[in-house]
């Protein structure tokens, strides 16, 4: 399994494959040119390199230069795309069972399943790295919430994706945890503010190749302290990420790096019995089988 | 007035300040240096220039060196933020009469005003030109609408701003157009899929400086073909501009150069008995007292 990552050290941030032994394979450190010329210095660059650009690194990695590993410990990883250029889209209400919790926290006992994907959106700077820590926004929400969903990273441009090209279109796979303010999510009836705190879109450890993974069939969890919140599988989405793709792409042009969430299962704090909301010192371990961890911490601030 | 716009002609976009004349002054053509050096090719830089940076172009504007001035006709209005760094912030149901009107579409009779914005966004891509075209989006609506509304442009960084602070904040005020595919708006629940359609929405024609006009009391309104269909003044906002900033900033840092439009008063289309649709060869004109005009066409595409 390829893990495609944006890393930094004392030379600043740069792309690289994370090697099965925990080093790093630092792509600017082979010898240049080819598929990956000027194209290892920023994730969204290799993305635009396309297939030629992938199977360059995917080669590396396989037999990886000596030279150009940095062992574990020398690097510090940072989100696989720190910025994305636009909106990270989401998805709400995506699995049943969370519709279902979701409505018994309102009274509702006979949930109906969306008959279209809830598209809302977090603002690009609220992306933060794997271990890098979440504000608990205390005095701004009393509400604090996880979830963990798929992430799709868009490779090639479209407008009218038909649902059966949709893969085609999707550069890679990883994980995103939509924090979020639940009270505010409510309050303001449409749910940007919400799920748009600063900071409160963790986004990787790494980047999977769509060729690498079935996303569309695969474990999903999230962990606090070490509790297991939430565990479902991809499988059990309401709308699948081919349909996703499908459905944001009318009218709508996607673009290589787009970032696109994809709804999170049920088990989320505020629908437990009683229900528990994040606090400071909290630790989120957001899990998907076949890509990998995303840990990071809530922090007074 | 000051009219700050990013125009282009064949040396390339770039910052200037239209003329009582109809003149452009083109700032990269003053002799660089001072407050100005390095920000008279892109909005967001002369943004970032602060305070003495727009004095610098509201003194050259008083009193233009005639070697910068370039004459209506040899050069082409762009937005004047082309592509913001990041969403563009939207405010929904913000006029009295606008929230009644949509309510009688859905057979409410007693409409209540919301408590709190509604916060939506548009992706940063869909900003256009003046005189620039709105493509039909046939086969994607069937109900393409306009809304006019009172644009900010946000100048200093801030979090947690205090209502009484939020003006402080304002660089200055232009005009958008938050075109809408109304089916898509109810059909995804949350706005963001009908709200985000490719190119649907225009900015401009120009910014006016924060300082240069009171945008909380001045009239605003919406022509079709010549038709007046929409006309109010910003002083009927549910939440005028200070407390949307106040609200936006919670808990989420405004940047320089955001665009944060303020929800449309009554008029739009698919309120109208019988209602109208946008089609093409429609030519939409928004205009805001102290501001201008800013003029698109609709074509099928």
């Amino acid at each position: 399994m390829t893990r495609l990552a944006t890393f930094t050290d004392a030379k600043g941030p740069r792309v690289g494959a994370v090697l099965p032994d925990g080093g790093m394979l630092d792509l600017s450190a082979v010898a240049p040119g080819g598929a990956l010329a000027g194209r290892t210095q920023d994730m969204l660059a290799l993305i635009e390199g396309g297939a030629a650009a992938l199977a360059a690194v995917q080669t590396l990695a396989t037999n990886p230069p000596a030279a150009a590993i940095l062992p574990a410990g020398a690097w510090t990883l940072l989100a696989p795309i720190p910025r994305p250029r636009r909106n990270v889209f989401c998805v709400g209400r995506n699995y049943m069972d969370h519709v279902a919790e979701g409505d018994r926290t309102r009274g509702i006992t006979n949930s109906e399943l969306p008959k279209f994907p809830q598209f809302f959106t977090k603002a690009p700077d609220t992306v933060i790295a794997p271990e890098d820590w979440i504000p608990a926004h205390t005095g701004v929400t009393q509400w604090l919430d996880y979830e963990v969903e798929l992430a799709a990273i868009i490779g090639t441009e479209g407008t009218d994706i038909p649902k059966e090209r949709a893969l085609d279109h999707v550069f890679g796979w990883t994980i995103g945890n939509d924090v979020t303010g639940r009270d505010l999510q409510r309050r303001y009836g449409q749910w940007f503010k919400g799920k748009s705190l600063d900071r409160s879109c963790p986004l990787g450890p790494w980047i999977v190749p769509a060729g690498e993974l079935d996303a569309l069939n695969t474990g999903i969890r999230c962990f606090v302290n070490g509790e297991k919140r939430q565990e479902s599988n991809t499988a059990k989405m309401i709308f699948d990420v081919r349909e996703i793709i499908h459905q944001l792409s009318i009218g709508f042009t996607l673009k290589p790096g787009d970032v696109i969430i994809t709804g999170t299962p049920e088990g989320v704090g505020y629908a437990m019995v009683p229900p528990k909301t994040l606090q400071p010192g909290d630790v989120i371990e957001c899990e998907i089988d076949g890509i990998g961890r995303l840990r990071n911490t809530v922090r007074a601030a």
